[in-house]
C-alpha cells in the first residue's frame, strides 16, 4: 500500500479491520443499525446484491427440482420442544411472542394484552414447523421425494452484532427436504453444498473450502452438517453457509413417515440447508481494500458508471448526450446472463468527488467522458481491481465489444486473489507449540492451520478456551493423510482445518 | 350451469359460495392452513402466483425509480405510538413480543424469560420505523424524493381468518416515499394506484374501479387512502391494494424534514403504497368455476400441461418422446415476456384423473396427445375458460406458431368476462327503498350500488348495521353528477360505490 496516499476509508484494514469494515459499509450506503436492537436496514445498494444471490440461487434450486413455498413466521414452543438438542440450540436466543394486542394500562400507557395460551417462538429456523406440514403430506414413497425452499426472514436474538455478519434478523432461504433412503438424502445434502459453493466462487469470486463440521460445532439436531468456509483477509474463518444431514431425527420428532414399496411404515430421511445475508459480510471482507468496495462484476447492482467531466458550462449539452449514447450502447451487452447494468451520474457534484463515491461503492468499472477526450473519441476507462488512479485510454468504438471481457477479467482477478491469499495462509501445522506459536497475537500473518485430529470435543472446548480457535471444518479436498493429534497424540486419519472465526 | 353434468367442485358457487373458494383452493394446491393459528403456508402452485405478481410489480416499480430495501421486523412500542389514529387502528390486532429467551420455568417445561424494557410489536405495516430511519436521511431538499420499496411479511392478528384473504401473517409490498411538496407526493400517490390497477386489468385479467375510500375506510393516519375494488362472483367487492397520501402526519411525527431551497425548515410529504398475498384471494374468486382453478395465462405459473393418453404399454415410449418434442418446441415460444412454461404429466395414473387434476388447478391449456391423433398429426387442444369436455382438433404443426395467439385469446376472454359481470351488477339507486330492497338476502344478483352520498360517517355506520354494506370508494371514473343522498337528503356532487365487502 502506497503510504503517501490518503486512502478513502479511515481505518485501514491494518489500523482496525473491524472498524474498517463498518466504515466500508458506510461509505458505501450497503446497510445500516437500525433504531431496533439488532435489527439492521439493508439500504438499496446491499440490497441488490442481495437481488442477484437470491436470483441466482433461485435458478440453481429450481433446476434441481425444488419448489418455493412459504410457511408461518411464528413456531408454537411446543413445536421447538419435539426435537431436544434443537430447543436447547435456540432456546437462549428466541423473540417471544406472548400477547396478540395492546390496551391502554393503569399508567395510561399502551401495555401488551390478550396473553397467547402457548408462546410463539419467532422462527430461528424452521424445520420444526415445515417438519409438521411435511407429516402431513406425506402417506406413501410415492410422495417421495419432497424438495422445497423458502426464502424468509429470521430471528436469533443476539447480544452482540455486526452488520451483515450477525443480527437479530436476517434474511435468509431455507431448503427442506424429505427422502425415502438414506443415500439419497445423503446425496442432496452434498448436491446442495456443491450449489452453495459453485455459488461462492463463481458468483461472488469467493475462494472456499468445503467440508463437514466436527460434532461441536453441529447444527442442533443434525446427524452431520456440510459447510463451506471462506478466509477473510484478517485471516479468520467464515462460515458462508450450511448443508444439513438430518437423518430421522426430525422425521422421528414430527412422525414425517410413509409406506414403503413394500408397504412397510417407515420413516424419511431428511436435510436442511440455509444460506443467508452473512453471504454479503463475507464478500465485503474478502474482496473490500482500504478505498472501501469492491464487488465482483456477477454480483454488483451495476457494472459500469459513467461519470461526464464538465469543466465550462457550454460543454455540458455535448458531453452529457454522448454520455448518454455510450449508455445505450453498453446497455445492450450481455453480461453473465444479463443485460449490463449502466449509470450515468449527473449528479450536480464535483467529478472528482463523484469517482470516488464510486470507488467506495465498489462499482467494477468507472468510464471517465470530457470533453477532450470526447473529440478523440477516446475515454478514460478505470478497472475497481486496479489503483483508483489508474486509467486506460480506450477508443468509444472499441468498448462495446470489450466491455464483458474486461469484466469477465476483473470478476477472474478477484477469485484468483482470494484463492491466492488463502492457500498461502494454510500452514500445515504438526505440534501443539507451532500450534500455539502459529495462533498467537504477534502472528499476524495467522489464517488457518491445517492439523491432525482426533474428534475429541475437549480438547476442541481448550483451544477455544485458550486461544479463541476452533474446527472449522474437515475438509474433503485437503488433509486425507495418516497422522496424530498433536494435542492427544492419537491417531487420526484426516488433518482438520482450525481457525479462528467469525 | 349444465345441471346434468357432477361438477368437479363440491358444493357449487350456487350452493355455498364461502365453502366452494376453500375446496377450489384446496383441489388446486395452492394454500392451506397451519396449526399456527392464523397463519397459513402457501404451497407452490400458490407461491408461484405470488412470484409472478411480485415480478410484475418489482419491474414497473423499478421503472419509475423505486428501490428495494429492507426494513426491520420488530417495531418498537413507542414508535408505533407516534401517530395516534396510527397505533388506534393496530393496537387490537398486533403481535407482541416481550421476552428474547426461554428457559426451565418451576414445573420442568420452556418459559418466556428475559423480559425486554421495552416489547417489540411484529410489524403490522412500517409507516413508523421507515419514517424514523427516513428522517435520518434527509436533511436538504437535494435528498429528496425518497423512493423506497420492500417485500415482506407483516402480521396483523385476525381473529377470523381465511385463506389469502384475511390470515394473521401476509406478505405483500409496502412502498413508502418522502417528497418535498404537496403536489409530488399526491402525484405518486396517484402513479403507484396506477401501476397496481393496469397490473389488475393486464396481468390478474380483473377489471377493478378504482377511487377513493371515505374517511371512515380511510388508513389509519393517512389524509386520503386510495383504493382499487373488485367484484367478486358473489357480487361482494374485494379491496385489492391501496395507496395513501400520509400528508405532512407521519413527517411530524417522525420528523422528516428538510432544508428547502429557500433555507427554510419544512416537513416532508409522504406516501405509502401496499399489495398483499390477498390479490391471490381475487385471482381465485373472479374467475374460478364449478370446476376449480381459472388462471389468466400471464399470471399462471405453467401455462401449458402436455397429458399423454397411453392405452397399451406398447405405445408408451412412442408417445411419450412425441410429447417431449412437442414440449421443447413450445417452450422456445416467448409469450408476454417470458419463455412458455409447459408441463408434461407423467405421472402413473388414469389419464383421465390427470385431466381433471389440471383442470381443478386452473392451467390455461391442456394438450392431451394420444396415440391415433398422433399418426394424424394432429392433438387435442382444451382451454380452461371453455367446457372441461369441449377440445380443438389441432395439427401439430400449427400449435407452436398459434400458441401465444391462444393464450392472449384466453387472458382477455377472462378480462372481459370480469369486466361484463361487473358492469351488469352496478345498480344506479336513488332511494332508500331501492337501496334497502337491493342489499336484501333475497335478491341473489345484488353487487355495487353507485349512489349519491353526502359525507355523513353516521349513515355508513347505520348501513353497516342495518345491511352490512359499507362505502367501498367514491370513483374516479363514474357517478360524476350533483344530486341528493337518499339518506338525508342532502346535496351530493359524486355518487359512490356501496356494497358488501370482505
Amino acid at each position: 500500500m502506497n503510504k503517501q496516499r490518503k486512502t478513502a476509508i479511515t481505518p485501514t484494514r491494518e489500523e482496525n479491520y473491524a472498524e474498517w469494515y463498518q466504515q466500508v459499509i458506510k461509505a458505501a450506503d450497503l446497510a445500516e443499525h437500525s433504531p431496533v436492537r439488532g435489527c439492521m436496514v439493508i439500504k438499496p445498494w446491499g440490497y441488490e446484491i442481495w437481488e442477484n444471490i437470491r436470483r441466482h440461487l433461485d435458478k440453481k434450486f429450481k433446476q434441481t427440482g425444488h419448489q418455493n413455498a412459504y410457511f408461518p413466521l411464528f413456531i408454537p414452543l411446543s413445536y421447538l420442544e419435539k426435537e431436544a438438542q434443537h430447543v436447547e440450540g435456540f432456546a437462549k436466543e428466541c423473540a417471544v411472542v406472548t400477547h396478540h394486542r395492546l390496551e391502554v394500562g393503569p399508567k395510561g400507557n399502551l401495555v401488551p394484552a390478550g396473553e397467547l395460551e402457548e408462546p410463539l417462538i419467532v422462527r430461528p429456523t424452521s424445520e420444526t414447523i415445515i417438519g409438521e406440514m411435511f407429516s402431513k403430506w406425506v402417506e406413501s414413497y410415492r410422495d417421495l421425494p419432497v424438495l422445497m425452499n423458502q426464502w424468509a426472514n429470521v430471528v436469533r436474538w443476539e447480544m452482540r452484532t455486526r452488520l451483515f455478519l450477525r443480527t437479530a434478523e436476517f434474511l435468509w432461504q431455507e431448503g427442506h427436504t424429505a427422502h425415502a433412503t438414506k443415500e439419497e438424502a445423503l446425496e442432496e445434502t452434498h448436491q446442495m453444498l456443491d450449489i452453495y459453493t459453485d455459488m461462492a466462487n463463481h458468483l461472488l469470486a469467493v475462494y472456499v473450502i468445503k467440508g463437514e463440521k466436527s460434532e461441536r460445532e453441529r447444527f442442533p439436531g443434525a446427524v452431520s452438517t456440510l459447510t463451506f468456509e471462506g478466509m477473510m483477509q484478517d485471516g479468520k474463518a467464515l462460515q458462508m453457509g450450511t448443508s444439513h444431514f438430518l437423518g430421522q431425527n426430525f422425521a422421528k420428532a414430527s412422525n414425517i413417515s410413509f409406506t414403503s414399496k413394500e408397504g412397510q411404515r417407515e420413516f424419511a430421511w431428511t436435510t436442511s440447508w440455509g444460506a443467508t445475508t452473512r453471504l454479503i459480510g463475507a464478500l465485503i471482507m474478502t474482496h473490500s481494500d482500504d478505498d472501501g468496495l469492491v464487488l465482483p462484476p456477477k454480483v454488483a447492482p451495476s457494472h459500469v458508471v459513467i461519470v461526464p467531466i464538465i469543466h465550462k458550462e457550454e460543454m455540458k449539452e455535448k458531453v452529457e448526450s454522448f454520455c448518454k449514447n455510450l449508455k445505450e450502447e453498453l446497455e445492450s451487452v450481455c453480461f453473465a446472463g444479463r443485460s449490463l447494468e449502466v449509470l450515468f451520474d449527473q449528479r450536480e457534484m464535483r467529478a472528482g468527488d463523484k469517482a470516488w463515491s464510486w470507488v467506495k461503492k465498489g462499482i467494477p468499472i468507472r468510464i471517465e467522458v470530457g470533453p477532450k477526450e470526447m473529440d478523440e473519441g477516446v475515454v478514460s476507462l478505470y478497472k475497481r481491481t486496479e489503483d483508483a488512479k489508474a486509467s486506460m485510454k480506450m477508443k468509444v468504438d472499441e468498448i462495446k465489444g470489450n466491455i464483458a471481457s474486461i469484466l469477465e477479467e476483473i470478476q477472474n482477478t478477484l477469485y484468483e486473489r482470494s484463492k491466492a491469499f488463502t492457500t498461502s495462509r494454510i500452514a500445515l501445522i504438526n505440534t501443539k507449540e507451532e500450534f500455539y506459536s502459529y495462533f498467537s497475537e504477534k502472528n499476524k500473518d495467522c489464517g488457518f492451520a491445517l492439523v491432525h485430529y482426533n474428534k475429541d470435543a475437549n480438547i476442541e472446548e481448550k483451544l477455544q478456551q485458550d486461544l479463541n480457535v476452533t474446527v472449522r471444518c474437515i475438509p474433503f479436498e485437503m488433509g486425507q493423510e495418516e497422522g496424530f493429534c498433536p494435542f492427544s497424540n492419537l491417531p487420526s486419519s484426516q488433518r482438520v482445518i482450525y481457525a479462528r472465526s467469525y
